[in-house]
């Protein structure tokens, strides 16, 4: 079996939009409010920040819970792992995710200002300043022969989908438009030339677009 | 985390019909050809029966790939594991799956005529005569902590919905009529009672039906 690279759970408003723009320490996705984005997320029963018992087990809930599976590396772009720009000041920033990051594998950090590996829990991050095939051969390498999560966002996403590397990827579309901010696409039929697509609306309100190479 | 039992990937006619009449060694699903039921998860890159690469990686592929994720043993009617009836004339037959079952847990087989338990590869095959709630206790320690998949067929499903255990379950529904045969329901909405329900109809013609316990 081939080490996929797989986007998961990735979620747009209905104009393509995945975060604002302004990103800040106090507000990760900028002026978006995430809560109107990954509501539909953090409703089910698998949601990996979930803390107490609860949440959904229908159709949204298979997409939480695929989120681990069969998953050995995620690669994710410095804008996805916090909001400095430029040079480190210092080693101080971790991430979002605090001393539990969701991740569980070794994350690979795409950054023009590499910075020592740390390990928090058993999630260890990696900065590496490389193209993206040459990030995602080491990150199958590290991935044990399992498949690689392209976790985002969307700047990183374009880049792996402009160099033909993605398999597969779930984005789910809110009901929310936005206006401005950092687009996925104009619309899904950009990639049908590539990619297979089911669309499939859900009852929570987001739509699923599922993509698979042709 | 609890225990849940679930049902998964279970197929039946838009009249509820899961199998034919007159199950015979030949025809396991009796009068039915089980390839107008089944056909949409054959179809998926996860099918557990596969042998080639290849197959969709859309809607019905997250059904699939499903199948084995959390899952630490399977409970399963004697109508399931083959067509004879009555007393054992002798142990030959050791299910329908040759020498490499796609459960690899402990599976329970549910019959008034227990014999000596076997193991194929990673499977072991025990038979318990006793009730619902008797066998899963037994299924839930042999699980190892993981969830219990509730194989089915029809007559073991009913009995385990009678005995309000069944947690989750997933019914995908074939667009094609039966007529007669071993029907699990009239209609999906008799079990809204004590399930939350999404009804999701997938880009392959199946309608996938998602329960969750209220």
């Amino acid at each position: 079996m081939d080490q996929l690279l797989r986007v998961q759970n990735f979620t747009v408003s209905s104009d393509g939009i995945a975060a604002g723009e302004d990103q800040t320490l106090e507000r990760p996705f900028g002026h978006v409010d995430p809560g109107r984005l990954f509501g539909w997320a953090g409703a089910t029963a698998s949601w990996p920040m979930r803390t107490d018992a609860g949440g959904s087990r229908g159709l949204d809930d298979y997409f939480t819970r695929d989120f681990p599976r069969n998953i050995g590396a995620e690669i994710m772009g410095r804008n996805k792992f916090g909001p400095q720009r430029g040079p480190w000041e210092n080693y101080e920033w971790r991430g979002w995710w605090g001393d539990e990051p969701p991740f569980h594998t070794p994350v690979f950090v795409m950054t023009h200002h590499p910075r020592p590996a740390f390990t928090l829990s058993d999630t260890t991050f990696h900065f590496v300043d490389a193209d993206p095939a040459t990030v995602l051969e080491q990150a199958r390498r590290a991935a044990g022969g399992k498949d690689v999560r392209l976790g985002g966002g969307v700047t990183t996403i374009r880049e792996f989908l402009d160099a033909d590397l993605v398999d597969t990827m779930h984005i789910a579309v809110s009901p929310v438009k936005l206006g401005s901010g950092l687009r996925l696409w104009g619309s899904p039929e950009e990639l049908l030339d590539r990619f297979h697509l089911d669309v499939v609306p859900s009852p929570s309100g987001v739509t699923h677009h599922l993509f698979w190479r042709k």
